[in-house]
């Protein structure tokens, strides 16, 4: 599996329309170029749907949302579904605040998606259809955990029926799951939770996997997933605090090698 | 006095909603989360209330304002003095233009701030009214020296009486007070100055500190700006340019002990 | 030429307003930094023009721009103009929506340029007044080669002619050309493609270099890319990835030293 999909990253690469915050989009163009694609940023209601046009993916994420910029990721969107390109779908902070909620709802019933992916909280709120965040970081409490994990993955696996897309629960342990099979990967390091961003940079590699790999949207997704937390686990090792465990992280991924991913991979498939 | 800050931070982790520019926001995040506390960047109108509700401290920096963003200050402001939640004012390039000075007049019209944050050209506008600076770094002829440190001491706490806030001033010489009781901090080192995001970084280190120090203000201003210069000097002999500088200087904050913070301080205080 | 630029850099620093994107924004401001000037970012339309009056000299980047920028750049850029400001262009991704090819076609009606830069996508875009790129990476077919150099360099003359500026073309052979003078700089290294930024941050360095060296735009110009291109050298030696690649490009241009970048120039001239 790994090896297919890098493959594939490496032979036709993606170019990625991003449409995500202003805090870590520097961090996300930095990694989509990491991990073998293109980005483009770019957020204007006059120009978005032309701009996804010539891409070959897009990811939408609200992380730093406004009126201006909901209107063009709903164009763009909406153009993507048309053209089908894979849309991937990071509802940050979902439920931190009613325009978020609101926002998730609003894109989740407009466009639709290849992929979700959010932490436990926001994945519960866009399954609720509400609820209480603290902050965009997981509640202590909202964790995936040996214990819950079948019951996750049953709420993702709903969800996925509900919505058509592969659901990624991201945090210490990651369900990426479809109607039916699921992934839980045990990939990464707790001293990635003190960066920001690696939510917003997974959902680049993501967006840049699943478009190098259409017909393979679940297996593309779990390999991005567990790069992302492999090359974590290396970095963290190189690292001397929390900003070189950002620079390492993404010198790893892009020095990734797939015969070292399949040795490190700490993926379980459950049917 | 660090130990008990430090400890208070670690404790009772501040969850900071951070108004900020786009070009230091992604620093700003970091080293937030770096000095034990977590950021949430929100800035449209129809949110902030809302989200700054679920927050501990909010910083307002002007870097890179424009009406829309202004007005969404403004009501966050509001909201957080409502709640005591501590808000943080750093008046970025005050006196730079028009719009600047005005819009840090307008805010300290409508908003109690707990702490004032600016180099000394920026906090003599604020002070004056009125003034010139030279972009968003201090005039040369506008640096606390020592021949000059009791005036601008008598100014900080003259805008103290007159806002009720923590005055922070900072440059090669740090002062940090309130009406009577000042901290003159002399960490650092002169090559921060050639590294973007050093203030707005600080702005976020302070309100995490205050928010987790309510009954503090003075003291855990005054222990972020101290920790942030030693942070410096260490990311100063570890560096080989200005951008390893920043990284380090962010490495140094995610690791930096109370202990050592204590033995490393240059503070002296003066009532 | 290399020890006189760098001197001037110096002796005169530049204040260079940013109007750029706010996807590499923070790379900006440290490169220009870096590079010996300051930079200041704004761009409301109700401070840009007294923000500029303040500055040496303006860089405008259409990167992620919105019709709220656009009119923020137009005044600005008239107000350089008047103030005799060196006023850079950058119209990144001109040919990949019509927003981004108008936009570019009304600054250069409306404004005068004193250096163009992009890569030879974005310049043909320019010259032409219409086009297709690929994302905001050149295409593979539109790259300056050994063998299309003459061709390449008689359209950045004709450019020139057309609009009195300089006119830099920058991959991996670079050409900086007014109407008759031409450099080509073989420096850099091929794994800048990987980072993002290289454009935006050149941009920076030579706003700053041309504003200290206002009578010799061509060679501070030239000097910017073939300093960008050599400190991209000595980084990509140092690195173990693509982003500690980013970090040392800019710590080797905060220790650049004239004598250095006059033995490791790889400058060609033209006439």
């Amino acid at each position: 599996m790994y090896r297919t999909i890098l493959h594939n990253v490496k032979q036709n690469p993606s170019l990625v329309h991003c449409m995500t915050n202003y805090v870590t989009v520097n961090d996300v163009a930095n990694m989509v170029l990491a991990s073998g694609a293109s980005p483009i940023m770019a957020d204007d209601k006059s120009e978005v749907e032309e701009i996804t046009s010539i891409c070959t993916s897009l990811v939408i994420n609200i992380g730093t949302l406004n009126a201006r910029t909901i209107e063009a990721m709903v164009l763009a969107g909406k153009r993507a579904n048309l053209l089908g390109h894979p849309v991937i779908f990071d509802p940050v902070g979902a439920g931190a605040s009613s325009l978020r909620t609101e926002t998730a709802k609003r894109l989740l019933d407009e466009v639709k998606f290849s992929v979700i992916r959010g932490n436990v909280s926001e994945i519960k709120t866009v399954y609720a259809g509400s609820g209480a965040t603290m902050g965009v970081d997981a509640n202590v409490a909202d964790a995936v955990t040996e214990e819950n994990i079948g019951e996750m993955i049953r709420m993702a696996q709903d969800l996925s029926v509900r919505t058509g897309a592969v659901i990624a629960i991201t945090g210490a342990i990651d369900i990426v799951t479809d109607e039916s099979r699921a992934y839980i990967i045990r990939n990464g390091d707790p001293m990635m939770a003190r960066i920001t961003g690696t939510g917003c940079m997974l959902d680049g590699i993501i967006a840049g996997f699943v478009g190098s790999n259409k017909d393979h949207v679940l297996e593309a997704a779990a390999v991005a997933v567990c790069a992302m937390g492999y090359c974590g686990e290396n970095a963290k090792r190189k690292c001397r605090g929390t900003s070189s465990l950002r620079m390492h992280l993404i010198d790893e991924m892009s020095c990734l090698k797939a015969e070292e991913l399949e040795r490190g991979a700490k993926v379980e498939s459950r049917i």
